[in-house]
């Protein structure tokens, strides 16, 4: 039994091809295609205990663990995966991998344009959700995995988890979306609209507000309180002229600047596109008809402070799954955090996770 | 006993001078300083039928009636002020003037600056909400009326009621502020940060980005759902690009667009900052000894689905009346419309305002 996590290697795999490439949803075409992944834990003989994780729109195929030559750069759900956590990888083999058309590492905007041999920019198709599992099945399918243990997301990862239970419902064995939600609100729509309208503008500029806006909705209004307050930044009185006053707004600035130095104004623009285009009602007739074929064991969770995706919406989607007689089960996380708090060390989210797994364990279903 | 107000002039009234300026909360004077105003009604022999309304952050003097030459124009409160309506102008004589710092008549920073004879810009001098009430307080000093039957405003015109009340309470007889609050929360905060900094970036195209952030605090999720939904704008499906797909996107790009070929960004970038300074807590040392010197009757209106100044906030100042044995009345009004209800023609906040009135008519009082 390991302790600790090996040295984590950012993995890429080349899919499709120019001759049979990834039909996308807008009715493009995209191939080859290539996807970063990182891989925890081994997998076992029968290839039956792979869990897979899925990120949320700013995060990455670095969900654990440690590069060798970068210590500080910890996976960003590294307090819920590795050895004797909760899920552990002494038992499970677990996979995260860049979704398509992000900005790191997989195939994305900021890719070359194998056709102008610049990178596509706005060229680059429209993407959606469902685009995106595409290729993460492919991925799965070529590590010869036939089936998932548990696939697992927050936010837009919980889309991904939606989608993959309802579109390969033979390949996963429980789905547990955080979080999420089968439709954007309007609220939450215009957003991502009034980002998405920074960026265009100026993508230069426009990335940090588009950021800064999201920030906000990812936070409660209760921890913004508790953790700003109406609290200066470095002074003792308003300085009385267009310098930032207030430490919300110093660490909002902080946040936006912060962001775009490491992410592609592009990806985050397809990426909010794909959010606002996922609409698992549109695009099966009715939510119930969504989810009439999956055979997945679900656990929903959502986050009573969350006001982006509000817990109501995650109670749409148990009590169809509850109409279809699909198993399922409701969790409401109390936390102050607002949206965010999946991203958050959390204990109950530990502690629901790890039962869940235990009850669900190897060999009781596989 | 007239059925329609006679044609509305813009009227302009110059205040202070280079020699007696107006002494500002950051330290700087500004002199002579003009404020637009309009009015409603006669003022009767006593002067005892004042009712002064204070427009919110987008407003202007135009509160009620009609131009000559400008029929389409009607005044924003128009549903409540005139003959026979709510606020009476067959008894009340009806002021609204222009805030200092705005752009639709009154000194601002788009005003020219006698030093350089060009536009001050952001030479302007960071305004308060009490700044703006002194320059008020001058014009109505100056059309020699002492005392103020009542002031009302919503948002921020309930800011500059509240202000009133504290600095003047000899002159005013009742003080209605309207969703409004005594200090903002970090998240409205938050907000209108964003949108500064989009403005300070690049005035033209953030003045729109920040109409559109301010647009979405404005309106509730329900109205937002109900006015809009999930619906396409002139589409049969989702189009694929980084055009305009959903109504909610297409409105508040109309929104933002449509603001900026009438507002200036400087005010806009002036009008927030003292939003966010007002703080009658921070200015007093505590709420209690904001108000402890008003003699003004208070009713406080808060709407149930503004989630940008909600109702605690209001409660808040309520429950400060009510510890120092102020005469308050709450009310809390039920609109699905957010924060902007107070804009919107509403039968409820007619027959309250109107009954106030009623309650407290001249002969009463005064």
């Amino acid at each position: 039994m390991k302790n600790k996590l090996p040295p984590i290697h950012l993995l890429k795999m080349t899919l499709f091809s120019k001759d049979k490439p990834l039909l996308l949803e807008c009715g493009k075409t995209l191939g080859p295609i290539e996807i970063a992944y990182e891989t925890y834990g081994t997998l076992n003989e029968k290839k039956s205990n792979t869990i897979l994780i899925c990120h949320a729109l700013s995060g990455d195929s670095h969900a654990a663990g440690l590069y060798k030559d970068d210590p500080e750069n910890v996976g960003w759900w590294n307090w819920l995966i590795g050895p004797n956590k909760a899920i552990d990888t002494n038992k499970y083999f677990v996979i995260c991998s860049n979704v398509l058309g992000g900005c790191k590492g997989s195939t994305g905007p900021s890719s070359i344009n194998p056709k102008t041999n610049k990178p596509y920019g706005l060229d680059f198709p429209i993407l959606t959700i469902s685009d995106m599992v595409n290729a993460q099945k492919e991925l799965i399918s070529s590590l010869e995995i036939k089936k998932l243990k548990m696939i697992i997301g927050g936010s837009m990862g919980g889309m991904q988890a939606m989608e993959w239970a309802i579109q390969f419902p033979e390949m996963v064995e429980s789905c547990i979306p955080i979080a999420s939600t089968h439709q954007l609100s309007p609220q939450a729509i215009a957003f991502d609209a009034v980002g998405r309208h920074a960026i265009l503008k100026d993508e230069k500029n426009g990335l940090p507000i588009a950021r800064m806006i999201g920030h906000i909705t990812y936070v409660s209004t209760d921890s913004m309180n508790k953790k700003f307050g109406r609290r200066l930044q470095k002074k003792t009185d308003y300085g009385y002229d267009f310098d930032t006053d207030f430490q919300i707004e110093s660490y909002l600035k902080y946040q936006g600047d912060k962001f775009a130095t490491r992410f592609d104004a592009h990806t985050y623009l397809y990426i909010t596109k794909a959010l606002s285009y996922f609409d698992l009602s549109k695009k099966h007739g009715s939510l119930l008809k969504a989810f009439e074929s999956v055979s997945a064991k679900f656990l929903v969770i959502a986050i009573d402070s969350d006001w982006l995706y509000p817990s109501a919406q995650s109670k749409a989607i148990v009590k169809t799954l509850i109409k279809l007689n699909k198993e399922v089960t409701y969790c409401e996380l109390n936390s102050k955090f607002g949206h965010d708090a999946f991203l958050l060390e959390n204990q109950d989210l530990k502690d629901i996770v790890s039962n869940y797994l235990e009850q669900n364990k190897i060999g009781k279903n596989s």
